[in-house]
C-alpha cells in the first residue's frame, strides 16, 4: 500500500443526475490531518479516431453548453450502464457520422481530469469506413455536423480552437505520431 | 450565430464547493425543443511538461481521490483567482517539483471534459531547469513524490497505466512528435 494514499473518513451525497453525481469525501492525509475532496462520478465514454481511405479525420461538430462554444470533436459519447465499450463506440460512430467500420482498435484509455472527476475515455481507432443504409440516428437532444478534414487542417483547426479538448487533439497527435513513423 | 446553439432558459445552483461548482441548466434545443444539461464548473489549471537537460520528463507521482490510485503526472495545479497561467505553472512547477526554469512557453490549451464541464487547461514547455534553494512547498492537503524519466520509460508507463491521464499523455506525446521531427 502506498504512503500517498488518502482514507475515506465519510462521503456526503451531494447531488444525483441523469449522467453525474457529485459527492464530497472526508478523507484522512497520509500525516494524518483529514481534509475534504469534492468528486465528480461519471459513467466513462469512448471517443473514435475514425480515418477514412484517403486518410482524414471524421469529425463532428457540435454545441457545448459547458463551453458555450461550438468546437469539432472525434466522435464521441458516454457510456451506456453495463455497456461493452467497443460495442459503444460503434454504435456511436455510426450515430453521429452514419459510418460503420470494418476494424476497430482500442488505442487508449485516460483519465480526463483526475483531480476532480473519474471520467474515463477509451479511444479506438476505426478503419475501413462505409457510410451504413438505415444507420442509427441521433440522440434527440444531440445536434452534429459532419466533417471530414486532413491532419493539416486538423492542425489548423487547433490553432484556430475550433478544435479545443483533450480527447480530439490526442487523436489529431495520434495521427500526426503514425505518420511521422512511417 | 450558428444554429447548433442552446439557449439557457434557467439555472439551478446544485453545489458551490472550495474547487467546483455545480448547476443543471435547462436549454433550448435548436429544434425548439428543452433539455437540461448538468454543468461542474472549474477555475482552470495550468500543466508542464518539465524536460531535463538530458531530456528526462519531471514528472509527480500523486494519489487521485477521484480514481482511488496513485498515478504519475507532469505537475500540474489550479489556477487561483486571477491568477495569470505562466506564473501558476511556475509557481506548480516549484511547489512540486522544487525546480525553477530559464525558459517557459505556452504550447497548448484545451478542455479536459467539454460534454460535462468547462475545465481549461493550458500546458506549458519549461527548459534549463534549476533546483532552486528555499523553493516554495507543496500545500497542506499534497504529497507526491518525484521522478525524472525518459521518453521510453513514459511510454512504458502508458502501456502500465502508471501515467493514465489525458494532460500527461498529451506530454508525453507532444515530446515523442518532437524527437521524431528532429
Amino acid at each position: 500500500m502506498s504512503t500517498l494514499e488518502e482514507k475515506t473518513l465519510k462521503t456526503e451525497h451531494i447531488y444525483s443526475g441523469r449522467i453525474i453525481q457529485v459527492q464530497v469525501d472526508e478523507v484522512e492525509l497520509p500525516n494524518g490531518k483529514t481534509s475534504t475532496r469534492e468528486l465528480v462520478k461519471h459513467p466513462g465514454a469512448v471517443a473514435v479516431i475514425a480515418i477514412t481511405d484517403d486518410n482524414k479525420l471524421v469529425m463532428v461538430e457540435q454545441y457545448r453548453k459547458p463551453l458555450e462554444k461550438v468546437i469539432v470533436e472525434i466522435p464521441a459519447g458516454k457510456l451506456e450502464k453495463g455497456e461493452e465499450p467497443a460495442l459503444c463506440a460503434r454504435r456511436e460512430l455510426e450515430e453521429e457520422t452514419g459510418y460503420e467500420c470494418e476494424s476497430l482498435e482500442l488505442v487508449s484509455s485516460f483519465y480526463t481530469s483526475p483531480g476532480f472527476a473519474d471520467e474515463i475515455i477509451h479511444i479506438y481507432v476505426a478503419k475501413g469506413l462505409k457510410q451504413k443504409e438505415n444507420a442509427a440516428g441521433l440522440d434527440e437532444d444531440e445536434f452534429v455536423n459532419v466533417l471530414e478534414i486532413s491532419l493539416d487542417e486538423a492542425l489548423e483547426f487547433i490553432k484556430e480552437k475550433r478544435i479545443f479538448d483533450a480527447k480530439t487533439i490526442f487523436g489529431v497527435q495520434y495521427l500526426q505520431i503514425a505518420n511521422l513513423k512511417e
